[in-house]
């Protein structure tokens, strides 16, 4: 693996052609908007470029493209945009191309440098590294390849909101924008549009919290019942653990999950001093200061839920 | 009322002294930003300047100043930021000082004219006006200053999300940052917070949610019951009615919220085609495209329902 900068990139991209980009599985703005926006600036030098994924792309992205985009080519130049591991390639992608990627562009410096060329940068999202090849490409950033791009930023960053924003986050946006972006319908897709069954889980899931020391921590449970009742399942419940912590005054948030084996995970969320990590990891589990996660076994949940709120008593008690 | 432009506000600026900043009533993030940022910025050419609200400051709002920052000055050079009308300074504030604020610096197109001075520019945000000036008058812009004027862009433009938000908006937002805004909490304050009583209502609300027109119509009922049960009452109802729209499917969502009187207020909220001033225009209502509104009464609520669900089934036949 050679990792590159942004002017060998362009050489290496004007000098082959019929592309193919793979995009990472549970495909999100990221590596769709990376991948649409490089398909559509390659096209514009007169190259061929298709994009793949290994899942079906959800509905909400289906403006970046039409189905013709979507494909395989005999012996293509594989390109691998927001992946940062081959096996992310998911089912069927990762068996036909592991080994076989030429070029990686990606934000994670995690990056397992499974490609012969990667083009890396620390930055909120892969579509901010296609922002400036493109630039450097020479092509012009139309409408619909700002589109693409602001999704990417947009998604990755929250609109705006992660501590991975920076300044240049919103000198991107700002030329988006002037290119055109339709940021105002991205984000309503983004960001405002759930199905009606989410809103029904977050209704019950609502309706199950209990506040603990002094409204400092509260515990919500959403339960195998509550799924099936409105009508969603595990993969409706991102973001859901964010609620509790969002209630005023609370420091830190715990959401169980019932699982279909009857085992529960268990997600944290606070604000500063509390830290996730030192909580979860006394349990078990584990993750960042801010969002940590542990699992309560189904037989002894309630002696479970006990000890982990005896830990943040104790943690709230010392801050 | 004379309309001046940046350069002659910034002499103004210097030749006096003694400023008292005034808000408009319901303070919210932009007038706030813009008063305290700017008595910051005068403090630090050495001039003396307070700011006055007639309503408490939220709490939230809090880490912009201190205590000594609100107050009232003897003879003072008054100033009203984001301001459209000298009455929304409110009660008292209002009654002490009209006529005789000097200089009012605002974005909103409607502003009254009620300054002798104005510096007014149609732009997302007071905040917005508020940067360029302090650029002028060459004062540095620090953390406490791009705290201020983050909050007023950032609550104005919902998170850089609503159609007023241009290149130029996102430029400034890089400025703020790279003097240090502490944007990540910024936004968790003033977007992910909410009281334990509001995300009740909200819970409530959503289960009394019923569709019509196949999906493409959303109806919401808010009873004084709920907002009993959930210990909120109206005030605690910004934003509410935009969950129906958010509805996967829906292009108009209907909100019904009940007064203390036992008539209904009705908030409508669509996406493009619909138009919402037309159907609440035939109710006696009114508003813009996107959002309107109308009244029920307390005794024909069943028919007037059916009457508005029978102008947006034709409307929606009509796409």
């Amino acid at each position: 693996m050679t990792q590159i900068d942004l002017k060998t990139a362009v050489g290496i991209l004007k000098d082959n052609d019929n592309y193919l980009i793979l995009t990472h599985k549970n495909p999100d703005g990221d590596t769709l908007g990376s991948a649409f926006a490089l398909m559509y600036a390659l096209r514009s030098l007169g190259k061929s470029a298709k994009v793949q994924c290994c899942d079906k792309i959800p509905k909400k992205y289906s403006y970046m493209y039409s189905p013709d985009d979507i494909g395989e080519t005999d012996s293509p130049y594989v390109i691998a945009v927001d992946v940062a591991d081959e096996k992310l390639l998911g089912n069927g992608v990762y068996d036909r191309y592991q080994g076989k990627v030429k070029l990686c562009i990606d934000h994670h410096i995690s990056n397992k440098g499974y490609a012969e060329y990667l083009l890396l940068r620390d930055c909120a999202a892969a579509c901010e590294v296609i922002y400036d090849l493109i630039g450097i490409l020479g092509v012009k950033i139309d409408k619909k390849i700002a589109d693409c791009i602001y999704t990417g930023i947009s998604t990755d960053t929250g609109c705006f909101k992660f501590a991975n924003v920076t300044d240049y986050t919103h000198i991107i946006a700002a030329g988006l924008i002037s290119a055109g972006a339709d940021f105002v319908e991205i984000n309503k897709a983004m960001f405002e549009t759930k199905s009606r069954g989410y809103f029904l889980l977050e209704a019950a899931a609502v309706n199950t919290i209990e506040m603990y020391n002094g409204g400092k921590c509260a515990v919500m449970t959403i339960t195998q019942k509550m799924l099936h009742a409105s009508g969603t399942d595990e993969s409706d419940c991102d973001g859901i653990a964010s609620i509790p912590r969002k209630i005023e005054g609370v420091l830190v948030g715990v959401t169980l999950r019932e699982r279909t084996d009857g085992t529960y995970k268990v997600s944290l969320r606070s604000h500063a001093p509390v830290d996730c990590t030192k909580i979860c990891g006394e349990m078990g589990g584990g993750g960042h200061a801010r969002a940590a996660g542990c699992e309560f076994s189904r037989e002894n949940l309630e002696k479970e839920k006990a000890q982990l709120l005896a830990i943040i008593t104790r943690e709230l008690d010392s801050i």
